[in-house]
C-alpha cells in the first residue's frame, strides 16, 4: 500500500517550497512583498456580485455539464466582438477554470506515453497535469536575451517526435510575459500542419497586452480551425480567480463530442459562479482598457527598476503580468530562500518564484526568477529595490 | 491529428444517450417524470445563500489549494459529531465535488495499468474516470435477489489481482441503494489488509439511511486508518449539487502530502461556494432528520408500487435514493427508449436509467434499470404506474 509513482513525480511547486520560510518570516514580524503569485489585485466587477445576489432559486442544482447556456452565449459574444466565431451551442464548454480545460484538452488528444510540445520555460502546472495523466512534455527553448521569442521554424519542427500529439502554448506567456507576433503564431501553425498536431492555445492573459499592440489569437489563423483547441478563463481577465470558471472552445466536432463525455463525468462546473461569470461579460470595454493601462504602468515600473540592478539580464515583457529575468547568481532558489530567511531592510523583504520549476530538462532556469507584477507601482518599486539591495548583500556573502 | 483512444473509450452515459429522445418527447408535448437523475429536489438551506450574500471582499480571489480553513474545520466538526476524527489542518482537503476527490484519490494510489476493485453494479462515472487516467476496474458481483449485499470474503479476496491497488465502494450505494452492515464493512477491511490495498470509501449518501439504521462508516473501523481515503460531498447531503464542494479525508500523511500537490496543480476549489458550504454545517441535525424521513417515505412508495408490477424483481433499498430492479424485458435500454418515443398515458411518460452502464464485463444489467426516487410520493406513484402500464404494453408488442 504505497502512493503511486506518478503522484510522487508531480513536483512540489517551487513557490510552495518557499512558503514555510515566508510564513516564518511573517511570524517574526517581517513584511513581505509578494511577487511570487500570479493573482491580480484588481477588483471583481460588481456585475458578478449582483448576479450572484439576484439568484432566487431555492436550490443550487447541477448546471448542465457543458455549462450554462447563457454563459456559453456570453463567451461566444465576447469572442465574436474580437472577430473570433465560436458557436455557443456546440463549440464552447464551460470548465472549472482553464486548469480543468487543460486537463480535458490533454486527455482528449493524448494516450498514455504520448507527449505534448511546449516551450521552455512554461507554466509549471502543465507539467503537474502531464504527470497525472501519463504523458510527457517535449520542449524547445526560448531565451531571456531576446525576450523569450519563439525559435525558428526548423527548431520547432525538429522538436516534434512521433509521439507528439499537440503543441501547447500560453500566449501571452506565463511565466515570461512574451506575446507572440502574427508571424510567430503562423510559424507554430505551420509546424502543427506539417506534423499533424493539435494546437492547444492557452490564452487566459489575452486582455493583458501592452504598447498598443493588437493581440493575435490562434483562432484568427485560417486553415487550422479543426486542430485548434482554445482555452480561456475569467480568472485573470476579470480579477475573478476564485470563481473557477474557464472554457474550452473548438470547431472540431469529434473532439467536442468527446470532451462533453469528460465534462459529464465530473457532472458540472459551479453554478453560482457561472451565473456571476455570465454577467461579467456585460462590463464595458473601458474596463479592460483601464486595467490594461494600469498593468502597463506596472510593467514599466518593474522593467525600469530591474534595469538598475547590476548584472541582471532583463527585457520589457509585452503581455501578461510576468517577467523572467536572469540574476547574477548561480542558484536563484537559494537566493529566493535567503531573501526570506536572512534578509530584510527595515523589516521588509520580497518573495519571488525561482525559475527552475518552469523548465523541463534544462538548467537554464537555475539563475532565473519569475516576478509577477500584481502590486501597485509604488510597492513594486520598493520590492525591486529590496531585490537590488538583497542581491548586493547576497553576492558579497557568496563570493 | 485524431482524438485519443482513451477518450473514445469513455462511454456515453446511458442517460445521455436517451436525452435526445426525452427532448423530442417534451417538444411533442409529453410530460416526463424524471427518475433517471440522482439530483435531490430538496432546497438548499438558507444558511448557504446568506453566507454568499454576506461576502464583502471586493475580489473573488483563489482560495487556498487545500480549501478554506473554516470549511475544513466545519467538515472536521461534522465528522467529530459522528465519532470520526479528522484534523482540519492536514487530514482534510476540499475538492470540486466528490467527483474531483475521486480523481485525486485514484491518481494518488494507482499507476498506469493498475486496477481498482469495485462491485458490480457501480456508480458509472467511476469507469469514466478510470479510463481518463489509465487504470481499469476489477469487479465482483452483487445481486438484485438479495438487495445487492456484498459477497463473501473469499469472493471479494479472489477478485483482487497483483495490479489491484485499492478497493472503491460507494456506501450507501449509487446505483443500488444498498447500505453495507458493519459485518460487510469489516469483510472489505479484512480483504484490504490481507491484500495491502487502499480503501476508497465514497460516502456521499451517508445521511440517507432508512429504517432507523445507524450508518457505519469505514472511518469507524480500527486498524485501517492508514489505508482509508474518505470521500464526501455536500451535493446530496444539503441539496447543493451545483456548489461543487466535496472533500477528501485521510490519516495517511504521505498520501495527503501527495494530494496537496494535485490540489495545487488545479489551484483551488470555488471560493464563494466554499463560503456558503461552511455555513451549511451550522444547520441543526433536525434538518437531516426531516430529509431522511421524507426520503424514507419516498423509498416506501417506490418499493410498494414496484412490487405491484408482474415479473419485476425488486427489494427495499436501505439508503441513498436509488433502487435497481430487474424488469421482465430482455433489453431495458430499448424499453427505456420506447417509453420516451412510443409510449404515453394521457400525455405522460417516465424516464429511467438503463442498468447496463453501471456494470463492467457483465450482461446482468441489460434487464435492469436504475430509478432515482427524487420526486414526491404522489409523483412517484404516478411514475411507477406509468412504468407498469408501459411494461404491459411493451411486453405485448415484443412477444
Ligand atoms: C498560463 C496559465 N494557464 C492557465 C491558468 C489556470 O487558470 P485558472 O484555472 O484560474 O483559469 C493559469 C493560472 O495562473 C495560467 O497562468
Ligand atoms: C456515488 C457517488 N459518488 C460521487 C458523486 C459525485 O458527486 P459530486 O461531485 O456532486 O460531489 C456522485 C454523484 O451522483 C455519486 O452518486
Amino acid at each position: 500500500m504505497k502512493v503511486s509513482q506518478r503522484v510522487k513525480e508531480v513536483p512540489y511547486s517551487a513557490i510552495r517550497k518557499l512558503t514555510p520560510y515566508a510564513d516564518a518570516a511573517k511570524k517574526s514580524g517581517k513584511k513581505i512583498y509578494h511577487l511570487n503569485i500570479g493573482e491580480p489585485d484588481t477588483r471583481t466587477p460588481k456585475e458578478f456580485f449582483e448576479a450572484v445576489q439576484d439568484f432566487n432559486q431555492d436550490r443550487v442544482g447541477y448546471a448542465p455539464s457543458k455549462g450554462l447556456l447563457e454563459l456559453r452565449e456570453a463567451t461566444s459574444k465576447y469572442y465574436k466582438d474580437r472577430a473570433i466565431a465560436y458557436d455557443a451551442e456546440d463549440e464552447i464548454i464551460i470548465t472549472a477554470g482553464a486548469s480543468e480545460a487543460l486537463v480535458f484538452a490533454l486527455i482528449a488528444v493524448t494516450d498514455l506515453g504520448d507527449n505534448v510540445l511546449t516551450c521552455n520555460p512554461f507554466y509549471s502546472n502543465y507539467y503537474t497535469i502531464f504527470r497525472q495523466i501519463g504523458i510527457k512534455p517535449q520542449t524547445f527553448d526560448t531565451k531571456v536575451e531576446d525576450g523569450y521569442k519563439l525559435p525558428d521554424y526548423e527548431t520547432i519542427l525538429n522538436s516534434v517526435n512521433e509521439d507528439t500529439k499537440a503543441v501547447l502554448l500560453s500566449n501571452p506567456s506565463n511565466p515570461t510575459g512574451a506575446v507572440y507576433t502574427e508571424e510567430e503564431i503562423r510559424r507554430v501553425a505551420r509546424v502543427a500542419i506539417e506534423k499533424d498536431l493539435f494546437i492547444i492555445a492557452d490564452e487566459v492573459y489575452r486582455e493583458f497586452v501592452y504598447d498598443n499592440k493588437e493581440f493575435m489569437s490562434f483562432a484568427e489563423i485560417e486553415g487550422i480551425e479543426d486542430r485548434l483547441i482554445l482555452l480561456d478563463s475569467i480568472s485573470k481577465r476579470f480579477g475573478a480567480c476564485g470563481a473557477r470558471i474557464g472554457s474550452i472552445a473548438s470547431k472540431n466536432k469529434d473532439l467536442m463530442t468527446e470532451i462533453v463525455k469528460l465534462a459529464t463525468g465530473r457532472l458540472a462546473a459551479p453554478t453560482l459562479e457561472q451565473i456571476g461569470a455570465t454577467k461579467l461579460y456585460d462590463v464595458q470595454d473601458s474596463y479592460f482598457k483601464e486595467i490594461n493601462e494600469e498593468y502597463q504602468r506596472r510593467r514599466d515600473c518593474v522593467y525600469e527598476e530591474l534595469q538598475k540592478i547590476d548584472g541582471v539580464k532583463t527585457y520589457a515583457p509585452k503581455g501578461a503580468f510576468y517577467v523572467m529575468p536572469e540574476l547574477p547568481v548561480e542558484d536563484a532558489e537559494d537566493f529566493a530562500k535567503w531573501m526570506l530567511t536572512d534578509f530584510d531592510l527595515d523589516g521588509e523583504t520580497v518573495m519571488v518564484a525561482p525559475g527552475f520549476g518552469f523548465y523541463h530538462d534544462s538548467n537554464v532556469g537555475k539563475s532565473q526568477i519569475r516576478l509577477a507584477f500584481v502590486l501597485n507601482c509604488e510597492d513594486l518599486k520598493k520590492a525591486i529595490n529590496l531585490l537590488k539591495i538583497g542581491l548586493d548583500e547576497y553576492k558579497k556573502i557568496n563570493s
